[in-house]
Protein backbone atom coordinates (compact mmCIF):
# COMPACT_ATOMS: atom_id res chain seq x y z
CA UNK A 1 0.00 0.00 0.00
CA UNK A 2 1.52 3.41 -0.76
CA UNK A 3 2.19 5.21 2.17
CA UNK A 4 3.07 8.89 2.36
CA UNK A 5 5.42 9.70 5.52
CA UNK A 6 7.81 12.03 7.26
CA UNK A 7 11.34 11.02 7.77
CA UNK A 8 10.95 12.25 10.97
CA UNK A 9 8.04 10.52 11.95
CA UNK A 10 9.02 7.09 10.24
CA UNK A 11 6.08 5.05 12.62
CA UNK A 12 3.37 7.74 11.36
CA UNK A 13 1.66 8.01 7.99
CA UNK A 14 0.20 11.44 6.94
CA UNK A 15 -2.30 12.15 4.32
CA UNK A 16 -3.68 15.11 2.73
CA UNK A 17 -2.16 16.87 5.34
CA UNK A 18 -3.51 20.63 4.59
CA UNK A 19 -6.52 19.41 3.93
CA UNK A 20 -9.18 22.32 4.79
CA UNK A 21 -12.59 20.03 5.36
CA UNK A 22 -13.75 20.53 9.29
CA UNK A 23 -12.27 17.37 10.57
CA UNK A 24 -9.26 15.75 11.59
CA UNK A 25 -9.08 11.63 11.71
CA UNK A 26 -7.03 9.40 13.33
CA UNK A 27 -6.94 5.38 12.86
CA UNK A 28 -4.18 4.41 15.86
CA UNK A 29 -4.91 0.42 14.49
CA UNK A 30 -3.92 0.75 10.85
CA UNK A 31 -1.44 -1.70 10.32
CA UNK A 32 -0.24 -5.40 11.24
CA UNK A 33 3.20 -4.12 11.21
CA UNK A 34 5.52 -5.45 13.23
CA UNK A 35 9.35 -3.56 12.58
CA UNK A 36 12.32 -6.41 12.39
CA UNK A 37 14.15 -5.83 15.65
CA UNK A 38 10.98 -6.94 17.46
CA UNK A 39 10.87 -10.25 15.69
CA UNK A 40 7.28 -10.61 15.62
CA UNK A 41 7.10 -10.62 19.17
CA UNK A 42 6.86 -14.23 19.56
CA UNK A 43 3.15 -14.44 17.96
CA UNK A 44 1.73 -17.61 16.86
CA UNK A 45 1.58 -17.53 13.46
CA UNK A 46 -1.87 -18.04 13.05
CA UNK A 47 -2.25 -14.73 15.12
CA UNK A 48 0.14 -12.20 13.41
CA UNK A 49 -2.30 -10.46 11.48
CA UNK A 50 -5.19 -11.30 13.62
CA UNK A 51 -7.39 -8.55 14.74
CA UNK A 52 -5.23 -8.94 18.12
CA UNK A 53 -2.10 -7.46 16.15
CA UNK A 54 -4.61 -4.66 14.33
CA UNK A 55 -8.14 -3.18 13.16
CA UNK A 56 -8.43 -4.72 9.58
CA UNK A 57 -10.61 -2.72 7.60
CA UNK A 58 -10.07 0.45 9.44
CA UNK A 59 -7.27 2.24 7.32
CA UNK A 60 -9.35 1.54 4.53
CA UNK A 61 -12.35 3.10 5.57
CA UNK A 62 -9.96 6.00 6.89
CA UNK A 63 -9.09 6.64 3.97
CA UNK A 64 -12.11 7.20 2.36
CA UNK A 65 -13.46 9.40 4.87
CA UNK A 66 -9.83 11.05 4.55
CA UNK A 67 -10.76 12.17 0.77
CA UNK A 68 -14.16 12.45 0.86
CA UNK A 69 -13.41 15.07 3.94
CA UNK A 70 -10.84 16.43 2.59
CA UNK A 71 -9.81 15.51 6.29
CA UNK A 72 -6.43 15.13 6.78
CA UNK A 73 -5.20 11.32 8.39
CA UNK A 74 -2.90 10.59 10.77
CA UNK A 75 -2.64 6.82 11.05
CA UNK A 76 -0.06 4.56 13.07
CA UNK A 77 2.25 2.55 10.92
CA UNK A 78 3.10 0.04 13.66
CA UNK A 79 0.85 -2.82 15.08
CA UNK A 80 -0.91 -1.96 18.23
CA UNK A 81 0.81 -4.97 20.08
CA UNK A 82 3.92 -2.82 19.74
CA UNK A 83 2.65 0.23 21.08
CA UNK A 84 -1.01 0.70 21.18
CA UNK A 85 -1.28 4.32 20.15
CA UNK A 86 -5.24 5.03 22.04
CA UNK A 87 -3.41 3.95 25.31
CA UNK A 88 -1.08 5.95 27.24
CA UNK A 89 2.21 4.90 28.61
CA UNK A 90 1.18 3.74 31.98
CA UNK A 91 -1.63 1.75 31.00
CA UNK A 92 -0.70 -2.30 30.98
CA UNK A 93 -3.09 -2.40 27.48
CA UNK A 94 -0.33 0.03 25.88
CA UNK A 95 2.28 -2.43 25.52
CA UNK A 96 -0.25 -6.14 26.60
CA UNK A 97 0.98 -9.26 27.31
CA UNK A 98 -2.24 -10.60 26.41
CA UNK A 99 -5.02 -9.60 24.33
CA UNK A 100 -8.16 -11.83 23.97
CA UNK A 101 -6.71 -15.44 23.66
CA UNK A 102 -3.55 -14.09 22.25
CA UNK A 103 -0.19 -14.70 23.94
CA UNK A 104 2.33 -11.64 23.30
CA UNK A 105 5.64 -13.41 24.29
CA UNK A 106 7.65 -10.16 23.09
CA UNK A 107 5.92 -8.40 25.46
CA UNK A 108 6.86 -10.31 28.59
CA UNK A 109 8.99 -8.70 31.70
CA UNK A 110 9.67 -5.44 29.25
CA UNK A 111 12.55 -3.38 31.34
CA UNK A 112 12.10 0.21 31.89
CA UNK A 113 14.40 0.81 29.00
CA UNK A 114 12.43 -1.46 26.36
CA UNK A 115 9.08 0.43 26.90
CA UNK A 116 10.83 3.85 27.01
CA UNK A 117 12.19 2.72 23.27
CA UNK A 118 8.42 1.95 22.39
CA UNK A 119 7.11 4.70 23.40
CA UNK A 120 9.36 7.22 22.24
CA UNK A 121 9.57 5.39 18.86
CA UNK A 122 5.89 4.47 18.58
CA UNK A 123 3.82 6.60 20.37
CA UNK A 124 5.17 9.70 20.69
CA UNK A 125 5.38 10.41 17.07
CA UNK A 126 1.95 9.99 16.23
CA UNK A 127 1.04 12.41 19.21
CA UNK A 128 3.53 14.46 17.48
CA UNK A 129 1.58 14.00 14.30
CA UNK A 130 -1.73 15.07 15.73
CA UNK A 131 -0.95 17.78 17.75
CA UNK A 132 1.35 19.57 14.59
CA UNK A 133 -1.93 19.32 12.20
CA UNK A 134 -4.09 20.62 15.15
CA UNK A 135 -1.87 23.39 16.30
CA UNK A 136 -1.26 24.53 12.25
CA UNK A 137 -5.26 23.94 12.11
CA UNK A 138 -5.73 26.28 14.85
CA UNK A 139 -3.26 29.06 13.51
CA UNK A 140 -4.82 28.89 10.48
CA UNK A 141 -8.45 29.39 11.93
CA UNK A 142 -10.14 26.13 10.64
CA UNK A 143 -12.57 24.60 12.68
CA UNK A 144 -11.97 21.07 13.60
CA UNK A 145 -13.60 17.93 14.46
CA UNK A 146 -11.57 14.72 15.69
CA UNK A 147 -12.73 11.40 14.57
CA UNK A 148 -10.92 7.83 15.10
CA UNK A 149 -11.75 5.45 13.41
CA UNK A 150 -11.75 1.43 14.45
CA UNK A 151 -12.91 -2.12 13.83
CA UNK A 152 -14.11 -4.84 16.34
CA UNK A 153 -14.42 -8.41 15.53
CA UNK A 154 -17.96 -9.99 15.16
CA UNK A 155 -17.42 -12.59 18.13
CA UNK A 156 -15.39 -12.16 21.20
CA UNK A 157 -14.14 -15.03 23.34
CA UNK A 158 -16.47 -17.14 21.46
CA UNK A 159 -19.70 -14.46 22.10
CA UNK A 160 -21.38 -13.17 18.90
CA UNK A 161 -21.89 -9.55 18.17
CA UNK A 162 -24.76 -7.93 16.92
CA UNK A 163 -24.04 -4.27 17.20
CA UNK A 164 -22.35 -2.73 13.71
CA UNK A 165 -21.46 0.33 13.94
CA UNK A 166 -20.26 1.74 17.33
CA UNK A 167 -20.42 5.55 18.02
CA UNK A 168 -18.29 6.37 20.70
CA UNK A 169 -17.78 9.19 23.23
CA UNK A 170 -16.49 10.05 26.57
CA UNK A 171 -17.76 13.36 28.63
CA UNK A 172 -17.80 15.39 24.90
CA UNK A 173 -20.64 13.78 23.44
CA UNK A 174 -21.71 16.55 21.04
CA UNK A 175 -20.81 14.73 17.62
CA UNK A 176 -21.66 11.33 19.07
CA UNK A 177 -25.51 12.70 19.60
CA UNK A 178 -25.37 14.22 16.41
CA UNK A 179 -24.61 11.08 14.32
CA UNK A 180 -26.98 8.75 17.03
CA UNK A 181 -29.84 11.38 15.34
CA UNK A 182 -29.45 10.36 12.13
CA UNK A 183 -29.45 6.89 12.69
CA UNK A 184 -32.48 6.31 10.66
CA UNK A 185 -30.33 7.28 7.62
CA UNK A 186 -28.69 3.85 7.80
CA UNK A 187 -32.25 1.62 8.74
CA UNK A 188 -30.58 -1.43 7.91
CA UNK A 189 -27.41 -1.33 10.78
CA UNK A 190 -27.30 -1.97 14.42
CA UNK A 191 -25.87 1.39 15.43
CA UNK A 192 -25.60 1.64 19.36
CA UNK A 193 -23.99 4.28 21.50
CA UNK A 194 -20.60 2.98 23.14
CA UNK A 195 -21.08 -0.55 22.34
CA UNK A 196 -19.24 -3.17 21.76
CA UNK A 197 -16.51 -0.55 24.08
CA UNK A 198 -16.86 2.78 26.09
CA UNK A 199 -15.10 4.96 28.30
CA UNK A 200 -15.03 2.25 31.11
CA UNK A 201 -12.59 0.07 28.77
CA UNK A 202 -9.87 2.68 28.56
CA UNK A 203 -10.86 3.31 24.55
CA UNK A 204 -11.11 6.90 24.22
CA UNK A 205 -7.65 8.35 25.19
CA UNK A 206 -7.06 9.86 22.07
CA UNK A 207 -10.52 12.00 22.07
CA UNK A 208 -9.27 13.01 25.86
CA UNK A 209 -5.73 13.66 24.86
CA UNK A 210 -6.76 15.10 21.36
CA UNK A 211 -10.34 15.86 20.78
CA UNK A 212 -11.76 17.29 24.81
CA UNK A 213 -7.93 18.39 25.89
CA UNK A 214 -8.23 21.16 22.98
CA UNK A 215 -12.41 21.61 23.19
CA UNK A 216 -12.53 19.96 19.74
CA UNK A 217 -15.73 17.57 19.52
CA UNK A 218 -14.73 14.27 19.07
CA UNK A 219 -16.18 10.90 18.35
CA UNK A 220 -14.71 7.49 18.13
CA UNK A 221 -16.49 5.16 15.37
CA UNK A 222 -16.26 1.27 15.57
CA UNK A 223 -17.10 -1.41 12.63
CA UNK A 224 -18.12 -4.94 12.54
CA UNK A 225 -14.83 -5.89 10.38
CA UNK A 226 -16.88 -8.70 8.48
CA UNK A 227 -18.40 -5.72 7.04
CA UNK A 228 -14.59 -4.45 5.83
CA UNK A 229 -13.73 -7.84 4.18
CA UNK A 230 -12.64 -5.50 1.41
CA UNK A 231 -11.74 -2.48 0.12
CA UNK A 232 -14.94 -2.35 -1.81
CA UNK A 233 -16.63 -3.21 1.43
CA UNK A 234 -15.07 -0.24 3.04
CA UNK A 235 -15.40 2.17 0.89
CA UNK A 236 -19.09 0.86 1.19
CA UNK A 237 -19.14 1.74 4.92
CA UNK A 238 -17.75 5.25 4.48
CA UNK A 239 -20.45 5.99 2.26
CA UNK A 240 -22.52 5.11 4.81
CA UNK A 241 -20.87 6.52 7.63
CA UNK A 242 -20.70 9.86 5.85
CA UNK A 243 -24.64 9.60 5.89
CA UNK A 244 -24.04 10.35 9.54
CA UNK A 245 -21.03 12.32 9.94
CA UNK A 246 -21.93 15.17 7.39
CA UNK A 247 -25.56 15.83 8.38
CA UNK A 248 -24.03 15.39 12.42
CA UNK A 249 -21.30 17.69 11.16
CA UNK A 250 -23.84 20.56 9.79
CA UNK A 251 -25.60 20.09 13.05
CA UNK A 252 -22.52 21.39 14.83
CA UNK A 253 -22.08 24.03 12.65
CA UNK A 254 -19.15 23.11 10.43
CA UNK A 255 -19.29 23.57 6.91
CA UNK A 256 -19.07 20.68 4.50
CA UNK A 257 -16.90 20.66 1.42
CA UNK A 258 -18.66 20.32 -1.82
CA UNK A 259 -17.61 17.11 -3.03
CA UNK A 260 -17.84 15.54 -6.71
CA UNK A 261 -19.36 12.58 -5.59
CA UNK A 262 -21.75 14.28 -3.47
CA UNK A 263 -24.21 12.34 -1.32
CA UNK A 264 -27.90 12.95 -0.75
CA UNK A 265 -26.60 14.01 2.62
CA UNK B 1 -28.07 37.78 52.37
CA UNK B 2 -29.73 39.20 49.04
CA UNK B 3 -30.61 36.83 46.30
CA UNK B 4 -32.02 37.06 42.72
CA UNK B 5 -33.99 33.72 42.10
CA UNK B 6 -36.45 32.87 39.62
CA UNK B 7 -39.93 31.69 40.46
CA UNK B 8 -38.91 28.71 38.54
CA UNK B 9 -36.09 27.86 40.09
CA UNK B 10 -36.43 28.72 44.23
CA UNK B 11 -33.41 26.23 44.47
CA UNK B 12 -30.93 28.58 42.29
CA UNK B 13 -29.68 31.87 42.82
CA UNK B 14 -28.42 33.98 39.87
CA UNK B 15 -26.06 36.78 39.47
CA UNK B 16 -25.40 39.00 36.42
CA UNK B 17 -27.47 36.76 34.41
CA UNK B 18 -26.88 38.54 31.23
CA UNK B 19 -23.05 39.36 32.37
CA UNK B 20 -21.22 39.83 28.81
CA UNK B 21 -17.83 39.05 30.40
CA UNK B 22 -15.94 35.44 29.47
CA UNK B 23 -16.93 33.37 32.03
CA UNK B 24 -19.46 31.86 33.59
CA UNK B 25 -19.37 31.10 37.17
CA UNK B 26 -20.81 28.41 39.18
CA UNK B 27 -20.86 27.76 42.80
CA UNK B 28 -22.50 24.56 43.68
CA UNK B 29 -21.99 24.67 47.47
CA UNK B 30 -22.69 28.04 47.72
CA UNK B 31 -25.46 27.62 50.77
CA UNK B 32 -25.80 25.68 54.01
CA UNK B 33 -29.51 25.75 53.63
CA UNK B 34 -32.11 22.68 54.20
CA UNK B 35 -35.51 23.53 53.92
CA UNK B 36 -37.77 23.13 56.46
CA UNK B 37 -39.07 19.62 55.10
CA UNK B 38 -36.06 18.18 55.56
CA UNK B 39 -36.01 18.54 59.16
CA UNK B 40 -31.93 19.66 59.17
CA UNK B 41 -31.43 15.82 57.75
CA UNK B 42 -31.05 14.77 61.42
CA UNK B 43 -27.66 16.59 61.59
CA UNK B 44 -26.19 17.30 64.89
CA UNK B 45 -26.27 20.90 65.32
CA UNK B 46 -22.45 21.09 66.09
CA UNK B 47 -21.97 19.83 61.88
CA UNK B 48 -25.43 22.01 61.24
CA UNK B 49 -23.14 25.05 59.50
CA UNK B 50 -19.77 22.88 59.33
CA UNK B 51 -17.88 22.83 55.91
CA UNK B 52 -19.81 19.15 55.76
CA UNK B 53 -22.85 21.28 55.17
CA UNK B 54 -21.31 23.79 52.14
CA UNK B 55 -18.44 25.30 51.47
CA UNK B 56 -17.75 28.48 53.42
CA UNK B 57 -16.21 31.65 51.77
CA UNK B 58 -17.01 30.67 48.27
CA UNK B 59 -19.91 32.22 47.63
CA UNK B 60 -18.25 35.22 48.13
CA UNK B 61 -15.34 34.50 46.28
CA UNK B 62 -17.80 33.70 43.25
CA UNK B 63 -19.62 36.50 43.51
CA UNK B 64 -16.69 39.05 43.75
CA UNK B 65 -15.02 37.20 40.65
CA UNK B 66 -18.70 37.36 38.98
CA UNK B 67 -18.63 41.46 39.85
CA UNK B 68 -15.20 41.65 38.42
CA UNK B 69 -15.37 39.82 35.34
CA UNK B 70 -18.79 40.86 34.34
CA UNK B 71 -19.56 36.85 34.87
CA UNK B 72 -23.22 35.26 35.54
CA UNK B 73 -23.05 33.15 38.38
CA UNK B 74 -25.21 30.27 38.98
CA UNK B 75 -24.90 29.44 42.58
CA UNK B 76 -26.96 26.35 44.42
CA UNK B 77 -29.09 27.54 47.37
CA UNK B 78 -29.61 24.13 49.05
CA UNK B 79 -27.01 22.56 51.40
CA UNK B 80 -25.17 19.96 49.26
CA UNK B 81 -26.19 17.18 52.20
CA UNK B 82 -29.72 17.27 50.76
CA UNK B 83 -27.97 17.49 46.83
CA UNK B 84 -24.68 17.71 46.27
CA UNK B 85 -25.08 19.68 42.72
CA UNK B 86 -21.82 18.60 41.88
CA UNK B 87 -22.52 14.85 41.27
CA UNK B 88 -24.61 12.89 39.35
CA UNK B 89 -28.05 11.37 40.45
CA UNK B 90 -26.39 8.01 40.22
CA UNK B 91 -23.28 9.09 42.79
CA UNK B 92 -23.69 7.84 46.62
CA UNK B 93 -22.18 10.85 47.44
CA UNK B 94 -25.29 13.32 45.78
CA UNK B 95 -27.16 12.28 49.14
CA UNK B 96 -24.29 11.07 51.36
CA UNK B 97 -24.96 9.03 54.39
CA UNK B 98 -21.87 9.92 55.91
CA UNK B 99 -19.78 13.14 55.15
CA UNK B 100 -16.18 12.66 56.65
CA UNK B 101 -16.98 12.52 60.44
CA UNK B 102 -20.43 13.73 60.17
CA UNK B 103 -23.51 11.26 60.05
CA UNK B 104 -26.71 12.01 57.89
CA UNK B 105 -29.35 10.66 59.43
CA UNK B 106 -32.09 12.05 57.00
CA UNK B 107 -29.86 10.49 54.03
CA UNK B 108 -30.75 6.65 55.39
CA UNK B 109 -32.52 4.86 53.54
CA UNK B 110 -33.94 7.39 51.05
CA UNK B 111 -36.61 5.06 48.86
CA UNK B 112 -36.46 6.08 44.71
CA UNK B 113 -39.44 8.43 45.32
CA UNK B 114 -37.51 10.82 48.09
CA UNK B 115 -34.29 10.58 45.59
CA UNK B 116 -36.19 11.34 42.79
CA UNK B 117 -37.66 14.37 44.73
CA UNK B 118 -34.46 15.62 45.32
CA UNK B 119 -32.90 15.10 42.21
CA UNK B 120 -36.16 17.22 40.48
CA UNK B 121 -36.32 20.02 43.06
CA UNK B 122 -32.26 20.50 43.36
CA UNK B 123 -29.94 19.25 40.83
CA UNK B 124 -32.22 19.43 37.57
CA UNK B 125 -32.54 23.47 38.28
CA UNK B 126 -29.31 23.80 38.78
CA UNK B 127 -28.06 22.15 35.90
CA UNK B 128 -31.14 23.79 33.49
CA UNK B 129 -30.01 27.29 35.21
CA UNK B 130 -26.16 26.59 33.55
CA UNK B 131 -27.10 24.80 30.66
CA UNK B 132 -29.73 28.04 29.79
CA UNK B 133 -26.74 30.10 30.51
CA UNK B 134 -25.00 28.92 27.80
CA UNK B 135 -27.21 28.16 25.46
CA UNK B 136 -28.05 31.64 25.31
CA UNK B 137 -24.44 33.13 25.54
CA UNK B 138 -23.48 30.32 22.68
CA UNK B 139 -26.54 32.34 20.63
CA UNK B 140 -24.93 35.48 21.57
CA UNK B 141 -21.98 34.10 20.05
CA UNK B 142 -20.01 34.94 23.46
CA UNK B 143 -17.07 33.24 24.13
CA UNK B 144 -16.90 31.42 27.32
CA UNK B 145 -15.07 29.48 29.78
CA UNK B 146 -16.54 27.80 33.43
CA UNK B 147 -14.99 28.32 36.27
CA UNK B 148 -16.14 26.93 39.68
CA UNK B 149 -15.71 27.95 42.70
CA UNK B 150 -15.01 25.92 46.32
CA UNK B 151 -13.28 25.72 49.24
CA UNK B 152 -12.42 23.17 51.72
CA UNK B 153 -11.14 22.28 55.09
CA UNK B 154 -7.51 23.08 56.41
CA UNK B 155 -7.78 19.59 58.21
CA UNK B 156 -9.35 16.48 56.91
CA UNK B 157 -9.75 13.29 59.01
CA UNK B 158 -6.75 14.97 61.62
CA UNK B 159 -4.40 16.18 58.82
CA UNK B 160 -3.63 19.32 58.15
CA UNK B 161 -3.29 20.31 54.42
CA UNK B 162 -0.44 22.59 53.35
CA UNK B 163 -2.19 23.56 50.12
CA UNK B 164 -4.20 26.51 50.21
CA UNK B 165 -5.36 26.85 46.27
CA UNK B 166 -6.53 23.99 44.49
CA UNK B 167 -6.41 24.10 40.74
CA UNK B 168 -8.58 21.30 39.88
CA UNK B 169 -9.02 19.68 36.15
CA UNK B 170 -10.22 16.39 34.46
CA UNK B 171 -9.30 15.79 30.67
CA UNK B 172 -9.58 19.45 29.56
CA UNK B 173 -6.47 21.33 31.27
CA UNK B 174 -6.10 24.14 29.32
CA UNK B 175 -7.14 26.64 31.39
CA UNK B 176 -5.83 25.32 34.40
CA UNK B 177 -2.69 24.77 32.59
CA UNK B 178 -2.42 28.66 32.14
CA UNK B 179 -3.42 29.48 35.66
CA UNK B 180 -0.67 27.46 36.74
CA UNK B 181 1.73 28.70 34.50
CA UNK B 182 0.76 32.31 36.79
CA UNK B 183 1.16 31.06 39.78
CA UNK B 184 4.83 32.86 40.24
CA UNK B 185 2.40 36.29 40.75
CA UNK B 186 0.83 34.56 43.93
CA UNK B 187 4.57 33.70 44.86
CA UNK B 188 2.98 33.64 48.61
CA UNK B 189 0.51 30.63 48.23
CA UNK B 190 0.99 27.34 48.06
CA UNK B 191 -0.82 26.53 44.67
CA UNK B 192 -1.20 22.98 43.58
CA UNK B 193 -2.21 20.80 40.39
CA UNK B 194 -5.33 18.38 41.49
CA UNK B 195 -4.71 19.16 45.10
CA UNK B 196 -6.18 18.31 47.57
CA UNK B 197 -9.03 16.74 45.27
CA UNK B 198 -9.09 15.52 41.85
CA UNK B 199 -10.64 13.96 38.78
CA UNK B 200 -10.21 10.34 40.77
CA UNK B 201 -12.58 11.74 43.71
CA UNK B 202 -15.77 12.36 41.44
CA UNK B 203 -15.52 16.13 41.89
CA UNK B 204 -15.55 17.12 38.43
CA UNK B 205 -18.63 16.36 37.16
CA UNK B 206 -19.68 19.61 36.78
CA UNK B 207 -16.37 20.14 35.28
CA UNK B 208 -17.29 17.65 32.54
CA UNK B 209 -21.44 18.43 32.15
CA UNK B 210 -21.08 21.81 31.32
CA UNK B 211 -17.41 22.48 30.54
CA UNK B 212 -16.17 19.73 28.79
CA UNK B 213 -20.00 18.60 26.97
CA UNK B 214 -19.38 21.68 25.57
CA UNK B 215 -16.18 21.85 24.43
CA UNK B 216 -15.73 24.89 27.09
CA UNK B 217 -12.12 25.76 28.76
CA UNK B 218 -12.91 25.12 31.95
CA UNK B 219 -11.44 24.65 35.85
CA UNK B 220 -12.45 24.30 39.55
CA UNK B 221 -10.78 26.21 42.10
CA UNK B 222 -10.58 24.84 46.01
CA UNK B 223 -9.52 27.79 48.65
CA UNK B 224 -8.81 26.80 51.44
CA UNK B 225 -11.05 28.11 53.94
CA UNK B 226 -9.15 29.34 56.74
CA UNK B 227 -8.12 31.76 54.14
CA UNK B 228 -12.25 33.03 53.51
CA UNK B 229 -12.78 33.56 57.45
CA UNK B 230 -14.71 37.22 56.74
CA UNK B 231 -16.00 38.69 53.61
CA UNK B 232 -13.18 40.56 53.21
CA UNK B 233 -10.97 38.23 53.36
CA UNK B 234 -13.02 36.30 50.25
CA UNK B 235 -12.43 39.51 48.61
CA UNK B 236 -8.86 39.81 48.97
CA UNK B 237 -8.54 36.00 47.75
CA UNK B 238 -10.64 37.05 44.59
CA UNK B 239 -8.45 39.70 44.15
CA UNK B 240 -5.57 37.36 43.93
CA UNK B 241 -6.95 34.74 42.03
CA UNK B 242 -7.94 37.57 39.39
CA UNK B 243 -3.80 37.39 38.99
CA UNK B 244 -3.96 34.24 37.81
CA UNK B 245 -7.51 34.57 35.78
CA UNK B 246 -7.28 37.12 33.67
CA UNK B 247 -3.74 36.51 32.50
CA UNK B 248 -4.87 32.93 31.87
CA UNK B 249 -8.02 33.76 30.13
CA UNK B 250 -5.86 36.37 27.89
CA UNK B 251 -3.44 33.78 26.78
CA UNK B 252 -6.49 31.72 25.51
CA UNK B 253 -8.10 34.28 23.30
CA UNK B 254 -10.68 35.40 25.86
CA UNK B 255 -11.14 39.23 25.59
CA UNK B 256 -10.95 40.43 29.58
CA UNK B 257 -13.52 43.56 30.40
CA UNK B 258 -11.52 46.36 31.38
CA UNK B 259 -12.88 47.55 35.09
CA UNK B 260 -12.57 50.25 37.05
CA UNK B 261 -10.73 48.68 39.83
CA UNK B 262 -8.34 47.38 37.49
CA UNK B 263 -5.42 45.14 38.77
CA UNK B 264 -1.77 45.19 37.07
CA UNK B 265 -2.80 41.71 35.12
Amino acid sequence: MPRTTTASFPSVELHNRSGKGPVVILCEHASPDIPEPYHDLGLDPAHRFSHAAWDPGARDVAMALSRALDAPLVASRVSRLVYDCNRPPEAASAMPERSEVVDVPGNRNLTEAQRAQRIESVYRPFCTAVTQRLEERAASHLPTALITVHSFTPDYHGKPRTVEIGILHDADRRLADAMLAQSHRLAHRQIRRNDPYGPEDGVTHSLKLHGIGHGLANVMIEIRNDLLGTPADASTMADELLLLIEPALAELGFEIPIRGDAHDA
